[in-house]
């Protein structure tokens, strides 16, 4: 035989020739070249059998002790799993099967060597702690369940990204770092700007809504920053914000515009990604084409049924919300004011129920979240574009409005009326796909105790 | 006539029926609602004609005296550019003309008031100081110019994500609060991360090597933050950058790749922008289709033929490269390890001629820089996938390689052998729109006397 253990631990000059899914029978007997990580191996004394990954899938390896040199079956037994290695071999089909084919290989490059034992198991869903899992992040998002979530993240976001493209609405990239808190001053990350302080964006509200006077209609896909001081499964310190923002439209055009994106992303996956939802286990929420929407004030009326305690004007806690509403999308409406930011805007034009809310203290705002269950996915409102409404707002929520001169100046030349919302990338992730933690649908995720990887 | 001045600074039920560019023949004598804002007036005593603007382009009302209220004309007499308004009425053919249209109003809409004159035309190109456009940047992004610029931002943004999701790369978000410094001490911007300290990125170079391991293809387009202390035309404090890694190939692949990403971005925009280009005055570069390769060591003996000065070894100045290449796109390759950064991978099997540098401290490495005349665009390199390699590199450039054990502790489970790229949107857009300051490809650039708006 020739073949060859090429054990340079480098690449050099072989290159693959084939992914796993350009692998078809039009290959048999052809010579192709192959890499990947060992998944799995089966070792039947005088056979090896080596299931390889590459991005796009498995492919087996079957080394036959008779056929090849006694140095190339002892180094292919003795690799650990997770070692990477090219293969230079024939491809045949798999015994008992037409559409399966294997490799018999000439000629094995060893790649990078595996030197320790996996303290988790590829195939395992959850068999071991979170914190174990993210301190080897890398290797932890070689299992099939983080594999398949983080593809049809991918599938979601790239949804997202159509969605609004074809929506004519224009990509931007706003700052991250901010002279003034955008809605108060809790949960800030402090920053050295040179020689000043300054502030990681937790959102890019202002600025998003200043890009509507130039370019009408904006989307952002970028990280927010909020030193939340819990420890719970669905908060994270950095996540990934998809922020839109339109003018001359108001909260209820946004809202149709969220239902919308909500509708295109399922439909999307469920049709990209229908194998790998069924490798998952899970199914997508099935909906309905119009979401309730109920207001703030029938839904205090509800809920003080059973809890005889909440008050008009409280912020509602999604837990409760949970009881009333089953694992369905809903939108709740027209919060209180002063629920809500200095820069949403109130409804002016009340058609109040007489026991509705009339005085100024009980004031309406244009305003939504977007909720899934007991989880709130999005916040919605029309905005403020009046400059000494906004300035007025600001004095009533006790923020230091001279710091934010650079942001009101541009209210003097005319800011259209506009409307908008923000929805958690990895909020929808973990709803879509029936996440536990919030933390699997992101990459590396931040937290208060977890700061590396 | 029945007009009507809805005077009231708010949208309330009107919504536009027509974009700009959906008018057409088929919609004459028909009437529909525009909205926009006014970007230019003329007055002829008894006609009035108003530009107005919306996402796609500009559209001409025309207001006769006669045939409106007295209201209506002084209103609109009045209303100062910047202004957004809606409109009802009614479309006509402009005289002189088959393909343009104009609209008679019969209700107009005050959506949102200009108080102040403008200190900048819409249609200057750059009369005024930077610091006075940017210190109103929501207004100078109205500009006809940026209007263009950030339109073909927007084809090489999306061009950019076409190729590497057509070449099977996956789309990841790496963390931007970090622990440590990737490549060394100098221009972190520091955090306080709770109760300890951090770092924002300065690039996702770690994250993204490790995230071969599980997806090997991947690619971020996100903000990196860099504490550049100088202030010059082509740095920002912080900028989008395009990050792509690869398993499985080398510094030559990863060239490969981002020359036919340049091609790809620059035929897609002229394709998509052929007339924004045109209204722009220029062209993009003309390129032949592989890019000139020149070695370092190759450039310092061609450069020392007019600079006695220059030693191998040395970091060399984009100025005096400038004097050789002329205005086209070029890689420099093989630069010496030690002006690259630790997970640079060296150049293990040099077949260089006689008078090369063959010495330790000689060392070549894996690596390319892409330039375009004097400017630097990219740097990527083979990337060390050993864990012994990098841990002696780390001691040789003296980093603390303790801190960096969360990062080095995958390398023990096979991390494949990979290469990547990093590129600077921002410089990519200067360049091709042969843009005199880096601050007009980036919305709201931040600089060292920068943070605001």
């Amino acid at each position: 035989m020739d073949d060859k253990i090429l054990n340079e631990d480098e690449l050099g000059n072989l290159r693959r020739s084939h992914y796993s899914f350009q692998i078809s029978k039009l290959n048999i007997n052809e010579e192709i070249v192959i890499m990947g990580w060992i998944s799995s191996k089966r070792d039947h004394g005088n056979v090896l059998f080596v299931q390889l990954r590459d991005q796009f899938g498995e492919m087996q390896i079957v080394v036959k002790k008779k056929e090849v040199s006694a140095e190339l079956f002892g180094t292919l037994k003795n690799l650990k799993e997770h070692s990477s290695i090219g293969i230079r071999g024939k491809v045949v089909k798999q015994k008992n099967s037409s559409d399966q084919f294997e490799v018999i290989p000439n000629e094995i490059k060893i790649l990078s060597v595996s030197h320790k034992p996996s303290p988790f198991l590829t195939q395992a869903i959850s068999s071991i702690g979170i914190d174990t899992r993210l301190d080897l992040r890398a290797l932890d998002l070689r299992r099939n369940h983080l594999q398949l979530v983080f593809k049809i993240r991918n599938t979601i976001l790239n949804s997202i990204r159509e969605y609004f493209t074809t929506n004519y609405f224009i990509e931007v990239n706003t700052p991250k770092m901010i002279a003034t808190a955008t809605e108060g001053g809790a949960a800030l990350f402090p920053i050295f700007y040179y020689d000043r302080e300054a502030f990681l964006a937790q959102s890019p509200q202002l600025y998003k809504e200043q890009l509507t006077m130039a370019f009408e209609s904006v989307f952002e896909i970028a990280p927010i920053f909020r030193a939340e001081p819990s420890r719970t499964n669905r908060h994270l310190s950095e996540a990934i914000s998809i922020d839109a923002e339109k003018a001359y439209v108001d909260y209820r055009d946004m809202m149709n515009h969220l239902e919308k994106l909500i509708h295109y992303i399922i439909k999307t996956v469920n049709d990209k990604n229908a194998e790998d939802l069924k490798n998952l286990g899970i199914e997508l929420p099935k909906i309905s084409y119009d979401f309730p929407r109920i207001t703030y004030t029938d839904l205090v009326k509800k809920l003080q049924a059973n809890h005889k305690f909440i008050r008009w004007g409280d912020d509602i806690s999604p837990k409760i919300i949970k009881d009333i509403f089953g694992e369905e999308f809903f939108f709740i409406i027209d919060w209180p004011s002063s629920t809500k930011p200095f820069y949403v805007k109130s409804i002016t034009n009340n058609n109040f129920d007489e026991d509705k809310p009339q005085d100024e203290n009980k004031q309406l705002s244009e305003s939504f979240d977007l909720m899934f269950g007991g989880l709130e996915l999005s916040s919605g409102s029309t905005r403020i574009n009046n400059k000494n409404l906004l300035l007025e707002n600001m004095k009533k929520k006790g923020l230091n409005y001279k710091a934010f001169d650079y942001h009101l100046r541009v209210f003097d030349y005319a800011v259209p009326p506009h409307a908008g919302f923000g929805l958690g990338l990895e909020r929808l992730v973990m709803t879509l796909l029936k996440l536990e933690n919030i933390r699997d649908a992101a990459f590396y995720p931040r937290d208060i105790d977890r700061l590396t990887p």
